[in-house]
């Protein structure tokens, strides 16, 4: 691996601003839901900047695109990289697609330079990753690591009872390989941050341990609705009086928990919501996190039992639904030193960081070793169309992507 | 005073009964909006039977009305009891039928046993006291005590652009009488609880010792919105976090201002209101109420601090609305003493209350002695069709409004 080889950071802008046109927004953004007409334009665009800078182009039936370059020995799986490029429904230009125009980047670099690795490299673009059109999102890396059967993506429906399996075929991305028929030797993901904390250190890498795994629950607390007025505050069954120390407790879980943890509270409905009346009922969602799944399992515990006595102490039923259960992903120890080797080589300011929103790197991450690469998003805004990235940063990340993936293949 | 003489429980229940049949719910309520052709037709109803009990009906500018029984000395300002008819939209049979009625019945029974007071005794029905139809509530009191100008009641507009003016003169009760240009020697109100003090403590009357004042206030937390996962404990602006222990103080005064004070926040908005985002602002309502103005108002400046300290304590913003402030009400005290003596002398079981609602009691005690005396109503409901009392609580009621009406006009 030689410093002297770097990627074109205006070719990358260039190409991601020129991606970013095909639906795209007033404020500067993108709307491309999976598999719709303005997914397909954007597609044929990369595909055929795939085929220029000599790739091969293959689908599977998932609708998943592979590029393949070759190496010298094409006995050995593939070191691979990618991400998705359809968007939300306000979507930014950085989410996804850097990670794919990134990897693009990086092949266009070694036909530049006529370079062969060792391993063949492939770049991936993963079907419908925002699961806005058809659920449930990561769809298409889903599948191809066995995590999601194939008949049940492709008979998810949308909103017109379209189903994923129809668009694909109609959008002449319906292959022959059964998705997950196909190697990967290792995989190695670039993303915009979509959070505030690169920005806030002033790093410009974040080198990603890992995803958080979340518990989600609703909570429900049943008291006696009464008039405010004549009803003395010590016969009261006030719902939300009672709640907030339930509240405190689970937020304080998030800081209790090592630096990965998160505690959060986003909806809260406080009924029947009249100012003269005591409220009898208060329903609010719970949102936990860590990249440590027995960690998480210990704040989802101490979460139910504070539930529990609170509903001892005060009389009220806490009534806790476990809505979903997601497993932290840990990436591969290897991979996360070769990123971070990768940064020290170029000098780049960096610090290790773990990601809060899920990746297809997530789903990789279980049929092959690997770790992402971040860069700071302005102001930690993403899934909006004023999604923002400098330059500078998103040429860094496609320099330590270009290192490792040298690396990888040697 | 004789405990010989006592009011006809049944009379009065049939009357209730049949007033309640106007604009009769199903669920056995009533509506009857104020200065309807509905509250006309139990105007009527009402008028009626005054005559009948001998009373000379006069009405005012305001359309409030007046059953005058004549005393020996006839130059005495009139001992006087009333409450109102108007119900809400879906309103219960009790809820100020039950003051106008127990009046009625008194004065039958002082007609049936053919007793002459020295000073006389006037039944009132004060217009629009529910203020649903018209804005704003106990308008007929109000203005009789010249706390509302005449002009600004009868200007009022319901939702369709009618003037209350209009429809005192459409339902034929605009009198000539301009509204407090009466004289009031002393007031007394039965009303059922409209709270469950007394049904818990298994008493039969309360005497009401005087109106719970109010600080209306709104308050807004601004933080800042932020995905759930990416976002850190310790670098989240997280308004709900940062309100909680505003809320939890605030509820605190309520338990910590005397047994009237009270403290409810009824509407609670967590902003935008999704599961995976940080909430960026929390809207709260806050009632405060206290039978002390001083108190009341230690309670509001205590709330105001707190949000106050909050915003220093945590950078935040934590605005401040006043909305509105209702001053307490302290009954006159020689009232008091006399609703508590028929109690005793009646042995009926009893207690000191407060009044959490607002009565045109209130009003009236601007201009005259007054006090009111609750029953029990059943689970404390009220302002709903499934409202609800004891016909022996409602007779017991009644016996001490004949018994503090003939003591005061004695």
């Amino acid at each position: 691996m030689s410093n002297t080889l770097s990627i074109d950071g205006a070719r990358l802008w260039n190409s991601l601003m020129e991606l970013g046109e095909i639906g795209g927004t007033e404020k500067g953004g993108s709307r491309r839901l999976a598999l719709t007409e303005l997914d397909h334009q954007g597609r044929e665009l990369v595909c055929g900047w795939m085929r220029d800078a000599g790739l091969t182009i293959s689908f599977d039936r998932m609708g998943n695109i592979f590029g393949r370059r070759p190496g010298r020995d094409n006995s050995l799986a593939p070191v691979m990289t990618g991400s998705h490029i359809d968007t939300q429904p306000s979507g930014g230009k950085f989410d996804g697609c850097y990670g794919v125009l990134a990897g693009l980047e990086v092949m266009r670099v070694l036909k530049d330079h006529a370079i062969v690795t060792t391993a063949p490299l492939e770049l991936a673009i993963w079907t419908n990753e925002e699961g806005v059109r058809f659920v449930p999102t990561m769809m298409g890396s889903g599948v191809f690591s066995k995590s999601i059967p194939l008949d049940h993506a492709l008979a998810a429906t949308d909103a017109n009872g379209l189903t994923v399996g129809d668009e694909v075929k109609a959008r002449g991305f319906f292959g022959d390989e059964e998705p997950g028929q196909h190697p990967v030797g290792s995989y190695y993901e670039v993303h915009i941050e979509q959070g505030p904390v690169l920005e806030a250190n002033e790093n410009t890498i974040g080198v990603v341990t890992g995803v958080l795994g979340q518990r989600l629950m609703n909570i429900t607390v049943t008291g006696q609705e009464a008039h405010a007025g004549p009803t003395p505050m010590a016969i009261r069954k006030d719902a939300l009086q009672h709640s907030l120390p339930l509240m405190t407790e689970i937020l304080a879980l998030g800081r209790s928990h090592g630096d990965s943890g998160r505690a959060t509270i986003g909806q809260v409905a406080v009924l029947p919501g009249a100012r003269n009346t005591i409220p009898g009922l208060v329903k609010f969602s719970v949102d936990l996190r860590n990249l440590d799944r027995t960690v998480l399992e210990e704040m989802a515990n101490k979460a139910k039992m504070a539930a529990a006595a609170a509903q001892e102490r005060t009389g009220l039923t806490f009534e806790v639904d476990d809505l979903q259960t997601i497993t932290p992903t840990v990436f591969h120890y290897a991979n996360v030193e070769m990123v971070d080797a990768a940064c020290k080589s170029r000098g780049y300011s960096h610090q290790r960081i773990v990601s809060g929103a899920g990746h297809d790197a997530c789903f990789i991450s279980r049929i092959a070793p690997t770790s992402m690469i971040f860069v700071p998003c302005k102001d930690g805004i993403s899934h909006n169309e004023i999604e923002d990235a400098a330059p500078t940063d998103l040429e860094a990340g496609a320099n330590v992507l270009l290192d490792v993936l040298l690396r990888a293949s040697a």
